[in-house]
């Protein structure tokens, strides 16, 4: 069962592929737990994915440290000038409202991009959310610092039950496995077709690398209430 | 001279390695003019590169589209909650404040974040600058969306006089060219330091790829007034 094994590689540092669905936006994903992250790993992702290295982190704590969704913010700006209202307008051609917060490095970074860079606030955001009650929301505002090039994305409220993105997906098999919600995620490219790597070409990946790929009917039919 | 042949490359639509300085990030990016950019120079971009991928634009046009700077946005924020300054507080590493502002997708796009997809988002970016003044505004306030997958840089107001960045650097260089001041950019990594390449490698790599290799130093001392 592809499910336990997910779990047990975000347990054990390793990467899970995780396809959303073929009637949303039908991508494949390379995630893996923050607080086990490395520069290998960004590596891995920045040359096997390809697509927007981000951090997903669960909605209380994003509640706790007082941060809001990017399109919140833009569209707050259309009191200032009608054009932000106007481009935050409707939703993406999947069907939901992306879930983009905003981007931050760690202070310790030097440009922000680099594998080592990225690690860093990674791997330091993870122990931000893991301490979110004792000392995390202070050590967030002292040792961050935003725009940065790490993107957060905060999980919906009520996660599954409202939006069935990678957000949600990833942060629902963080829980699973009783650890911190924070996953660091990209979007699987496919240098042949221009496009999203196929869920086809993910399995091959996946089977070559030994890598759980684990797809949302399963992770919705998990029996487990979070 | 590479100043002459990074023009050359600029104007036909090929890429260009752009070298900011020893003493600010010592960062290459490689660049590409955004009129001319198609899904296989994204492609190209995050492959052989694999920063993240921004469109730099000039500060009149951005000006007129009413664009800010991100971090003007979230500081604005610290009304509401007090994190938001201070996560704002300071300059980069490197001495700079980031010429981040707000990520878009074309809203012809489907995740926003595929070769096809950025290469739309930003080809149709490169129409709204250059069609600024004559329907851009609009044209902008109509197909595009925010938040998206590719974020806009806006080049300081003073250019190379005020700060000597990656997006000052190109937006420069565009200008030299005579060309709509658009253009796409995205930091060089390196998979062995998991740093950032060095000009050595980079050098190399743009032996023998044919690609202009030009620095800081050679286009500040362009005779040409911009």
């Amino acid at each position: 069962m592809s499910l336990g094994s997910a779990i047990d590689a975000l347990r054990a540092g390793r990467f899970v592929l995780v396809h959303d669905d073929a009637g949303r936006e039908n991508e494949v994903d390379m995630v893996i737990a923050a607080e086990h992250i490395e520069p290998k790993h960004v590596e891995s992702m920045r040359t096997s994915a390809g697509g927007l290295l981000c951090l997903a982190i669960g909605y209380d704590i994003a509640a706790k440290l007082g941060l809001v969704y990017l399109h919140e913010m833009i569209a707050g700006m259309g009191k200032v000038n009608p054009i932000f209202s106007r481009i935050t307008q409707g939703k993406a051609a999947y069907g939901d409202r992306p879930s983009f917060s905003i981007p931050v490095n760690h202070r310790d970074t030097f440009t922000g991009i680099t594998d080592k860079d990225r690690a860093l606030t990674i791997s330091s955001m993870a122990r931000v959310c893991k301490n979110i009650d004792s000392g995390g929301i202070e050590e967030f505002a002292t040792n961050f610092r935003a725009p940065g090039h790490v993107p957060l994305l905060i999980a919906s409220k009520g996660l599954l039950q409202e939006r069935r993105g990678h957000t949600e997906l990833c942060i629902y098999l963080m829980l699973l496995a009783g650890m911190t919600p924070a996953v660091a995620i990209c979007e699987m490219m496919d240098s042949e077709t221009y496009g999203s790597l196929s869920v086809d070409k993910a399995a091959d990946l996946a089977a070559k690398n030994s890598m759980p790929l684990v797809d949302a009917k399963e992770i919705r039919a998990s029996a487990r209430v979070v």
